[in-house]
């Protein structure tokens, strides 16, 4: 045995997804990549924003001393306050510098988190579907993730989180706006899921965390407004990167910030700081972060992803397909037309069409479609989409 | 509880470095920061070459799509190119691309090869003084780190490694040239290191993995070479930055390199191109990958670091220091002149002087002083290290 049987296991129970992955190339290489219709992978599709490439060329062209050297493994200290007076303001709370930790993304920021709360077999509740890599955040760390299906249209199900709450449970975990789904919480639902942690946490005599993954807040359509966590419940913790809404996903640039008012606040942000620094991330990279206080408040223009959500809502309904018309980030999740998503996401490969199976977010009979495409594509995609279905209709 | 109590422990444990560091912080307030001699942080003291200002510079300026988009988790192909065939010439070996990972420094890719290596309670042996953030890199993906005592000049002691390889053996893990000591392995030395290996992988009929962290490789004096492990062991790994010889630490830029003779090294690729991603590094910053093919084979100006190595080597010699001249690094390892190395760092601050005590490193008895500083601070801080060493030659 050469690695780690745990990876072994992930390599083998990844091979399906990996498989599509490499269907998809084999069908770029012989058909073309321009006539492959990728709608697999999230990979921003805007420009970043003009303020962000001035911000660049001008932090790049600062060659004062010590400009690219080690800071404090939180994160500049003037970085985290233009972040905590920006999120201040979003959130409509009161945080300071001293509740910010500046990290590598949010995938960087929850593994940071995770590795500060947990301790072996304690379990995070998420909703499902959800991005998967996240039971791999929890299991890093020797946690145990447990999901809860949502309603229907997507929103919490509350009795369904109640249900998995046991003495184990050390936090929640939400993502809104949703991946895959594009839903985003309504304040009432955030509300009634505030109320359950906290009857749970005095009845456990344990606090029970509630962390939003946030990397989406900026991307809601038809104004919506993503209700703030750190409002309604004091033991909570926000994460997020620029990764979307500066379409800079590469750099590796986010944050966390804790509620202010979040008990043993003190311990949670100084396990932290060491969690960032021992798990090798060290700090988020000094460039990006000294780049961050020009851009706070900066997005790429919605309405570019607002017309290629409702060119697809639009193009796959009139076919046939059920889907809750999303609110935010850039996905789309219909349901597929027959219960086995998978085989119906390679049905769709025949017509040059990639997506991801619901399957992949741990819930089978939907898929996910990325609509970070030129507008040209997506319309011409759905003769594909039609015929496919069509299949299924005789 | 709130926090995990694992971490909970460690920062009890490190409490008394984080005292010390306080203590620091309250002498540089109340004397002036100029007036106290801090030589306790290992924070490269040259400014970047000036090709990597240049190379900044025009990356910044490139506007082409999805420049600052994700890439395979691994990096950026052309990048993982140029990298490996630089270290081909550097070690004189055979590395292509499909045996490079580009990493979030030095730090991340021990992250990522111990999370791809280790399953619960393998252990990994490292020769000790050592940089104490090994124990939690290994730690941090159920494995634990064995530590065996060098020979006085701080050179492998093989007998030592040797009585500490149980049938949970998976790695040993090496730092040359060294922190804290700046010592460099000879070719003999790590040519009996490989023999050991090789022998007790086919005595206990498994892989025992030869890893080594060498982001110092190019800071080395006197015409010292730094023997290649991948010369003459195939079960190796090495991972190493761009912090230290370009001086660029805060950025977090490093790859790591698997041996290419190594067995089964694809499993060993993948997993570690799995770890990267879902340990939340995802991949390294994409702006500095960008940079790194323009800066193979750059380095800072290593006489300075030489000079000041000198000047602090003959001043404290000539008031009775014993240390051994190291080859390499920035930092010297002098004896205490008492048993009690916490004490006599404590009386140094007493002097305005900050060094970090061996035993911080694995090693009581001695303290680690770093060169990361102007001449003319070194040349003031002889007398303070005088008068506290006459103090015990009473």
């Amino acid at each position: 045995m050469s690695i780690s049987k745990k990876i072994k296991e992930t390599i083998k129970k990844s091979s399906w997804i990996r498989k599509m992955f490499e269907q998809g190339a084999i069908l770029k290489e012989k058909y073309g990549k321009e006539n492959v219709f990728d709608f697999s992978i999230g990979n921003p599709y805007m420009d970043p924003p003009e303020v962000f490439q001035k911000a660049l060329i001008e932090i790049s062209n600062d060659q004062s001393r010590f400009i690219h050297s080690y800071m404090p493994n939180t994160g500049y200290p003037h970085v985290r306050k233009a972040v905590s007076e920006y999120i201040s303001g979003e959130h409509d709370v009161e945080i300071t510098e001293n509740e910010v930790i500046m990290t590598c993304g949010a995938a960087g920021a929850l593994n940071v988190i995770f590795k500060a709360l947990l301790d072996p077999d304690d379990e995070v509740i998420c909703p499902a579907p959800y991005f998967v890599e996240y039971s791999f955040y929890v299991d890093n760390h020797g946690g145990k993730l447990k999901t809860a299906f949502t309603n229907n249209d997507f929103s919490l199900d509350i009795k369904a989180i109640e249900s998995e709450i046991t003495e184990k449970t050390k936090a929640v975990l939400i993502n809104s706006p949703n991946n895959p789904t594009g839903v985003v919480y309504s304040q009432e639902n955030i509300n009634e899921l505030s109320l359950l942690l906290q009857e749970y946490s005095k009845k456990l005599n344990k606090i029970i965390y509630l962390i939003s993954d946030e990397p989406y807040r900026k991307l809601v359509y038809d104004d919506i407004f993503v209700p703030s966590i750190l409002k309604g419940y004091n033991n909570s913790i926000i994460c997020t990167s620029y990764s979307k809404d500066i379409s800079i996903p590469g750099e590796r640039i986010g944050f966390l910030a804790v509620n202010s008012n979040a008990e043993y606040k003190d311990d949670l942000f100084n396990a932290m700081a060491i969690t960032n620094r021992i798990l090798g991330f060290v700090n988020a990279p000094a460039l990006m972060q000294r780049i961050v206080p020009l851009i706070q408040g900066v997005c790429i223009d919605v309405s570019v992803y607002k017309r290629k959500r409702d060119l697809f809502y639009e193009g796959l309904t009139n076919c046939g397909y059920e889907i809750d018309k999303p609110a935010g980030a850039f996905y789309l999740f219909p349901k597929s037309p027959i219960a086995d998503d998978i085989k119906f996401v390679s049905d769709l490969q025949e017509e040059l069409i990639l997506t991801v199976p619901g399957s992949g977010f741990g819930k089978p009979g939907y898929f996910r479609i990325t609509y970070c495409s030129d507008d040209e594509i997506i319309i011409r995609s759905i003769k594909g989409f039609k015929k496919i279905i069509e299949k299924y209709k005789k």
